[in-house]
């Protein structure tokens, strides 16, 4: 089963203690594409510029993400700097040129519309809802989200929140969209506005998955380095969409293993400078790395 | 088989965000003695002063805790008074007054020099390893310290570390002690210090075990309000060294589930002020919160 997402695609240049990148294939849209694409196969619809470069479709046709639903347009692709502090869990944004992103209106080609799986990356909630609007009848819809809108575009995402199954957040947006300080307590709160799930990205202390009926919680990956945090969230979405895609299994093991396949491909991505170690990984390394996770875990020994 | 802890007993004047509690039994030994008590008999070695009141004496004895190693010394018991930021995760100390405390020298009965389950709770590095020498053959020892020590008495800190099996530290504390801001590469510097093995506790992110061998996590339980955090740590240790001595299993599976057992009860304590929670729950009400653990963590479903 293939894997619809909207959301953005970016040039990065990124500073990190450890060195720079400049000019990086980024976007929420790119690394989640790029990560279920291990999974599934995956429609991305996004809007880039005429200098968008081949070799960079090139790169997202051979794993597999169909382009058809991404709009080339008069101008330039959004660029995006940014610096991270020196123990990475904070960045200053140096500079940001929205440039054809700004106009961006996805429009569905008619293949996508019946999608089956679904994720609505961060962008205006009004976008969101104007994808949900172009679907037959998706079965599973997830959705991401940012301060600015949280703060700006309030009651766009909270009608959205109706009409989404899995809201993927981090903490901090948690907190600030529900109004609490307490990560279970925001979570009930979230759980209250729709979705009947609410994923919370916890960074380094990994992720924790809500449903009213019951909690999941699964640290991050110990690594003893972390080169460059961009893109982890929107991985750990294309991992977890891309294996429940794959799997078909959305009962709650299904999604708890779907958690962790996320949790695999973040733990990934962050080992080098934006998508290097995704354009390097293989299958193989994925499985042992998901086995890993389960030694780390299981109560009752490696 | 019955376990020895050496440390502090104090009464604590605690203010939290929800309230406050004057002059409670409180202290590292007796958080850890009472939280151990639940799962094998317990030797406490400590000084108190002469107006340390005969409720928490019966207290203690009705819990199991042998008291033949209490100190009840001329002058007063010491006493700490702290306050708690609204988000829990640091408080201000307003008074301390070590008293009796300040020239406790642990002098173990007969009785206490064959333990084989040893707790060096937060004290003096100095008097640490004044315990161990008072030992015949301790098969277990596990050690916890703190800043002070990490900074002021460096060097018995690391003598202490060449002879015990077991450092129970927080995150912040293993920055410090060795010089590394990455928990993973922290726990590899501790580990090449002497200890078997290190135990990273992380508040509400739960706790990491670190080995030549293995790397464990298990999360905090998820709890929608923390009332007090006093004599968390030191809950979670008794906890852990309690049920190692009840099931004297100290393989991997073994100090995991011990280290589960920690976290139930630590999660209990922070649910009232000082020790009432651990003075009301139950064997019962532990079991449940175990399978609860197993169901939050278990990646195959609930």
């Amino acid at each position: 089963m293939s894997i619809l997402v909207v959301g953005s695609v970016f040039f990065d240049s990124i500073e990190t203690p450890h060195g720079k990148i400049d000019r990086a294939l980024g976007g929420a849209a790119t690394y989640f594409s790029v990560a279920a694409s291990f999974f599934a196969a995956v429609q991305m619809v996004a809007a880039v510029g005429e200098d968008f470069p081949q070799d960079a479709i090139d790169f997202l046709t051979q794993r597999g993400v169909d382009l058809s639903g991404l709009q080339i347009r008069p101008g330039l692709t959004g660029s995006w700097a940014g610096r991270y502090h020196e123990d990475m869990n904070q960045r200053d944004t140096l500079d940001l040129q929205l440039n054809v992103f700004k106009d961006f209106r996805p429009q569905l080609p008619a293949s996508h519309r019946h999608a089956q799986y679904v994720f609505l990356a961060n962008i205006d909630p009004r976008l969101q809802l104007m994808v949900l609007d172009q679907l037959s009848a998706p079965g599973l819809v997830g959705c991401d989200t940012m301060n600015h809108w949280i703060t700006g575009s309030r009651s766009e995402l909270e009608q959205l929140l109706t009409r989404v199954g899995i809201l993927v957040i981090n903490d901090e947006e948690a907190r600030l969209l529900s109004g609490e300080r307490n990560v279970v307590r925001a979570a009930r709160r979230l759980l209250a506005m729709g979705p009947r799930r609410v994923l919370i990205k916890r960074g380094e202390y990994g992720v924790m998955q809500f449903s009213a009926e019951s909690v999941f919680a699964v640290p991050a990956f110990p690594l003893e380095e972390v080169f460059d945090p961009t893109g982890a969230g929107d991985t750990f979405a294309g991992g977890f969409m891309g294996e429940l895609a794959r799997s078909g299994d959305t009962s709650e093991a299904g999604l708890r293993r779907a958690i962790v396949y996320g949790s695999v491909m973040a733990s990934f991505v962050v080992e080098d400078f934006g998508m290097n170690r995704l354009r390097a990984v293989t299958p193989d390394e994925i499985e042992r790395r998901y086995r890993q996770f389960v030694s780390l875990t299981d109560i009752d020994g490696p």
